[in-house]
């Protein structure tokens, strides 16, 4: 039986280049892989997965009118799907594509945030964390050393911004992973 | 540093089990903890946290003005803070145990379901899933034998109910879990 | 397909309990689950499964002549089989219940320590933790309020013990869990 | 409290490419890590870290005879040490990476092996598998598409070998991963 995997990391933990490798993994036993991304995140050029370690590959993007259930139930010979910034998903394609796991049998594993620069859910994100069949964190560290759970959105002077949009993308400089007491305490903060 | 935790699981897996039995192993060490349960949940009395085991113990009740953080981050001596249903829990409310993990160094160790009858996020589950630092499943297993991930509602005859408010206490009998299989092709009807 | 499954944890962090609380689920649902304990251990009688909450049942015993594979892989209608103290499985018996998951599709979940007085494998534990398909620990905690990871021995007057032989069975007040830090210190020295 | 970390996974996972991600993501924060991969091993030159993705680091290299605690412990600014093909490690490596951690404080993360091309332990991760205080799976897929979680030899014309040495270093092409089944079944043999 398929599953609908979530792999989820704070930001800069390497969930890219976790994508990519299992993607090489599948392709090197002979399988087709279906990559996408979010249109919405256009840093490294729209519709293209780029991991910080400087591999790069094309993928297909999604919004929120991309229909995955009819583009990839019906693909017999399809071996995974691989979804990245998949805090971006809305909630009923997070249900289409718990329904190609469970009933077309395509596994789907799922990359991306947890929660935004205000420590809010993507609601992407929280529909992941309630249908996945398997959940694993990608860890990555603050700049304190403690481990990274939380995001902080900073603006172009590295200051610490705490309202505002809960969707702003920017190049990786306008984000950093933090850990929880650095997250409350601001001490991330420049 | 202490921490967030959320253990989930279907209906009857052994929530409540394990719950009593960290408990135990605090108090074993000599160690103050302190243990919650939904007032809205009456199954086995106001306040009582029962395993299917047959063992029981009373707990406090919280409910959706209870105010975690004004009454436990200052409890110099406590070991760890203990909440079985915490599905039910407000999204500030996570926020506050969160903290309490992180600012006041008191573990939160939190037990509860992640999706209701029609596979939608409870809430507060979904809020413990976005801030955990520790998630972990408990299993358990569906009728048919494959692991059970979802819940199903079903009627005095035991007959699967599929429309009707998120939250309505009721015997065991009225629960059952159910493998995404299951759930989507409505094989766990009676 | 099934799965060889490997729970261990330090001493007194609830293993059987575990083990007791799965037992049901499965005889719940109307399936057949076979139970094991070591021989070896008798501290609640030979043959008994029991859990520091105060649940108990008697369980098959085995030592180091049970044929695992000859005596489970052919009962078409086992739905599960347990194994309590499983570190004491010789490595060949460990490799039966491999096959037995793979070949007979008969998922078993095995309990037990990972390592002895001295912080050195079981052999039984080291082989589980080489083929299990799953492997979760079930945590508990260090007198210090840590994360307990390993075992002390003590002797009559609670003084730890360095030297001896691997296997001694004792009541539970002859092991102790310790964290990784106490261990190597000698903190939980009396 | 810093903490004793196995990655382990059947080959041809990834598990080069995400040391290689990890240290990256130390460095990024300006901290400093040490690299070690096994002498022993040359199918990409002796002290090197080659991922099948492409990107590829120096390394120190160990043997048998490196003194982890020697080397290391004392090093206050070093924020982590990384050790690929972990497999080969001896037992007292493990418990000297193990000390690292708990008395100097520095975090040790190992990526290596399970078990060997007739599914017995290596030592080395028998050991790490014994000792580590946190242990994940880097999963990857079988030529049949099911979880691989064992390694085959095969010889220059790809048939399967049963019987040799523990250790013979060959190209990727020496060894494959392959799941339970087809391990006990053969079905990998050409």
């Amino acid at each position: 039986m398929a599953k609908l995997f979530f792999r989820y990391s704070a930001m800069n933990a390497g969930k890219s280049t976790s994508l990519l490798q299992i993607a090489y993994n599948y392709e090197e036993q002979g399988q087709r892989v279906q990559l996408y991304t979010a249109r919405i995140d256009d840093r490294s050029g729209v519709g293209s997965i780029a991991s910080r370690l400087g591999i790069q590959r094309q993928a297909d993007t999604f919004d929120e009118h991309t229909d995955f259930e009819a583009l990839l139930s019906a693909q017999a010979s399809l071996a995974c799907v691989l979804i990245d910034e998949a805090q971006f998903l809305q909630p009923e394609q997070v249900r289409q594509l718990h329904r190609i796991a469970h009933r077309a049998n395509i596994p789907a594993i799922c990359f991306g945030l947890r929660s935004d620069f205000q420590g809010k859910p993507f609601a992407g994100a929280a529909h992941l964390l309630t249908l996945a069949d398997d959940i694993e964190e990608i860890k990555t560290i603050c700049a304190c050393g403690r481990k990274a759970t939380m995001n902080v959105r900073v603006d172009d002077q590295g200051k610490r911004v705490r309202e505002g949009a809960q969707i702003e993308i920017g190049g990786n400089d306008r984000y950093q992973q933090a850990c929880a007491r650095c997250f409350y305490e601001g001490t991330t903060d420049h």
